[in-house]
């Protein structure tokens, strides 16, 4: 790639969040409030992790950044809208999210759950008008909208709701973030990859990558929910122990908890070093997830 | 057709009902919850009227009732997250809906938000898991994910929130309700005529019929609200009022409104009648939608 990796995250990152903008528009009719709405919740912050593993899985497969950006942003509205309704009151119930107000806290309940909708229903709308070859299509919004169901995110959601202030397994709670965080961040290399017409034979290394740093990813999050900057996080630390949710600091300890979550970045990395200068940038992906700050 | 309209409508709803029971199965898991919250909403109520919609038009362009069920199902699939949503406490705050209490009082607000969401998304998987030809699931999808998003559905219930209790003109009560309720019940009759492979040009006369019983279907909702009886609606009636929201009796009366939904579907009837014994159907369930009492 003839740069540093840090450039390259940025760039698709940003390239993300410049079609997003484009794709999600404002507009001056009798509903513009749905489109604020939408569009404060999903711009301007958040990592945009989804986005660039999307864009990452079109460029391994040989594709043009632009066939799989529908993609890459249908992926980011999706977790968006996750993150939307996980704020409501009646779910998590927090205030701040990417250094701002939550929807709910600068609209209203309604317009948060109107607008989460919106993002979801969007999501799709964006990928049906994607141009690449109409099988590819297909297989990749199966891919993403079997990752985001209730054999996926919602799955997890579920399951972590149900969870709350109850002693569980170290079982159940790999099930749950597998679910909950780890299969969009799966489905997000995989589409990109199928969207661009990926050959079957790929997948299973990828899925073995994603499935590594989404747990990393994961076990990251609940370490900074402890030792995490609140202006650099966008977020209030201690929301896990406030929510009384299960974490892997309660199973391993913090010490345990940032070994485990090197070893996966670690065992990720290692997975997709034959994949030439794209797999030296998820490799280096894995490991800059880990030393993450936010 | 051989045999009365009403034995038709019924056995094509009760088609639609086996299939979504069979679709939305009970998953024996840890998040077995969210299945039953769906089925619970899904399931054993509903007029159906956007499947039955859907179905007729895969007929009508000479498609197979199996072939078109997935997206027969889907609408109802929406419709029911719709609904789900619309009944929360931060939006119309309803406690019964089809005869039984309402998605978040028999569960609670965190499933049901859930609920609605797993509904959305999984009317998408279901689609995408049709094994029509691929350009034309592609067509179908794209009219019915337009029809529920920000320039359909979703677009009429924000302009209905922020309608709420305001004066409106006439002509922004048409357009929320074209928005709200008219572009879901023309997705679901233009989507089935797609999704068989049906021509371009038979789309017109479609749209045009769905969009005339569209707007009748909401003038008698308005006209039930006040005449109906509860436990044939499986509703309260009165809640227009409890919510304060701009209706047609308001604009034209009664007596006016009912005079308004007969010509509607009179009109409607009268553009489908050159299409056969399915036009004849679709003729019939003009007049019916305007005698309905639930």
């Amino acid at each position: 790639m003839g740069k540093n990796f840090d450039a390259v995250y940025k760039e698709r990152a940003d390239a993300v969040e410049t079609a997003l903008d484009k794709y999600v528009t404002l507009k001056n009719n009798y509903q513009s409030k749905i489109y604020e709405a939408m569009r404060y919740s999903l711009l301007g912050g958040g990592k945009r992790l989804r986005g660039v593993l999307c864009l990452t899985g079109g460029l391994l497969a040989g594709g043009a950044e632009k066939d799989v950006m529908p993609f890459a942003c249908a992926m980011e509205m999706i977790h968006t809208y996750s993150l939307v309704h996980d704020d409501l009151p009646a779910m998590d119930n927090d205030d701040m999210r990417r250094g701002k107000l939550t929807c709910h806290k600068k609209f209203d309940e309604a317009t948060a759950i109107l607008a989460g909708d919106a993002l979801l229903n969007g999501a799709f709308e964006l990928m049906l008008k994607s141009k690449g070859r109409e099988s590819d299509t297909l297989k990749a919004m199966e891919i993403i909208a079997e990752a985001s169901g209730t054999e996926g995110m919602i799955g997890g959601q579920t399951v972590d709701l149900m969870c709350e202030g109850k002693e569980i397994s170290k079982d159940l709670l790999l099930y749950l973030h597998r679910h909950k965080t780890g299969a969009l961040i799966s489905a997000a290399l995989l589409s990109g990859y199928v969207a661009c017409g990926g050959k079957n034979e790929g997948t299973a290394v990828l899925r073995e990558y994603a499935e590594k740093i989404g747990l990393a990813f994961q076990v990251v999050d609940d370490i900074l929910d402890i030792t995490g900057d609140e202006k650099t996080l966008g977020k209030p630390i201690g929301s896990d122990n406030k929510n009384h949710k299960n974490t892997f600091i309660g199973f391993m300890g913090l010490d345990g908890s940032k070994e485990y979550a090197k070893e996966l970045s670690a065992a990720a990395a290692e997975t997709v070093k034959g994949l030439g200068e794209e797999g030296k940038f998820l490799a280096w992906l894995a490991e800059y997830l880990c030393d993450r700050k936010f």
